[in-house]
């Protein structure tokens, strides 16, 4: 295969959506790794639901509802005092700390973003982390109104980078997404970070595995850094 | 508004699925409570998922499914022995103890089930579980080889009971399918159990609450008990 374009998922992929944590802590410390492995377990829930009642909200949206329900749970009644600093940093994420030195080293091949968030959400993620120094477009599944694992999504690559799928090398840690990028016909790397499947806790447990859903990648490695001696 | 039929969801709502533990006991003790929560979960999630992939494989499928994936995920590898009794289990569910009660007083009005389960699965179980005394019809989504709470699943109902969807209340606990059945246009009981809440768990932090999707219910019960009184 000749792999022409790289194509990776932003949440949980490039980004680590944990870093939204440290805000966390100074709101409610009590419960905070909980609420944090809630909002984000919702948040998932909520675009597949949205998807299948075909009632589309943006991703800006589905997160501010899925903390909204986080907080409820945890007996925090939500109000823009204690969301807005939560969702602001949804807009400035820590990349994983191998990110830029895997872009880097992949230069000279077309790099882009395929993520559910919100072509506003994406601007500002990829500018304020600098990735925008590699990524040449950050593409959000906004336009087609439904979200991953849908087909849809995934068609979104081709008329923006003009690479067919059997040329690109699709870039998730998100094993659902896995699933439905190769389902979709994609080469697909895996990205399965060690750490990420703490069978101690049930976030751990439902996050980070490969599914029982068929289409297992081509490749599984443990950071971005592998990826330059797949291709 | 005249109600000339009710609905029923059947897993949570008529049967029990933590009735499923019993057995699970007897296989592994130290991380029973997990597994099983993990199960209905992830159960969940793939018929989502499935969906959303357009890749339906019916309800004893994916039951099998993420069986096996909740096993691995506490380090046990499934195999027939381990999983055979505990798929076997869930022909065999109890219904809550206050079913029969309810089923009994709702008499004259049509009864049925609207649910995810294969036609095997209710077939056996309505009939194992004695409430077809009261079921007229257990309606499975099969046919439509899409998950709840996609539309087509709920337009189902009408062509099979004779009865139009402003006649229908339908019933649920779960939080998901009260927005779907709402979302159709039904009257909309949700059954909020006592308990089904635990905010010391993620479990209890996921489930049993009210979603932040929109299309409250029409009415909020805590059992099916409480049904009649809103007739």
């Amino acid at each position: 295969m000749t792999i022409r374009a790289l194509v990776f998922d932003a949440y949980g992929t490039l980004y680590d959506v944990r870093s939204v944590r440290q805000r966390r802590e100074q709101l409610c410390p009590r419960r905070r790794p909980v609420i944090t492995q809630v909002w984000r377990l919702k948040q998932l829930e909520y675009t597949w639901l949205r998807s299948l009642l075909q009632q589309y909200e943006d991703f800006w949206e589905v997160t501010r509802a899925s903390l909204d329900f986080a907080l409820r749970a945890a007996g925090v009644e939500p109000n823009d005092a204690v969301c807005g600093p939560l969702m602001e940093n949804y807009l400035h994420l820590d990349p994983y700390p191998e990110a830029r030195e895997a872009l880097a080293a992949l230069e000279g091949r077309k790099l882009a973003i395929l993520s559910n968030g919100s072509p506003r959400m994406l601007q500002k993620l990829v500018r304020n982390s600098g990735l925008d120094q590699w990524i040449e477009a950050a593409i959000s599944i906004d336009s087609v109104r439904t979200y991953k694992p849908h087909r849809s999504c995934y068609t979104l690559v081709e008329p923006v980078l003009g690479v067919p799928k059997e040329d690109v090398l699709f870039v998730s840690s998100n094993s659902f997404d896995v699933v439905g990028a190769k389902a979709f016909g994609f080469n697909v790397a895996w990205i399965r970070r060690s750490g990420s499947t703490d069978p101690a806790t049930m976030f751990g447990m439902l996050r980070g595995r490969a599914e029982e859903l068929g289409h297992a990648p081509d490749h599984v490695v443990s950071a971005l850094t592998d990826l330059p001696k797949l291709l």
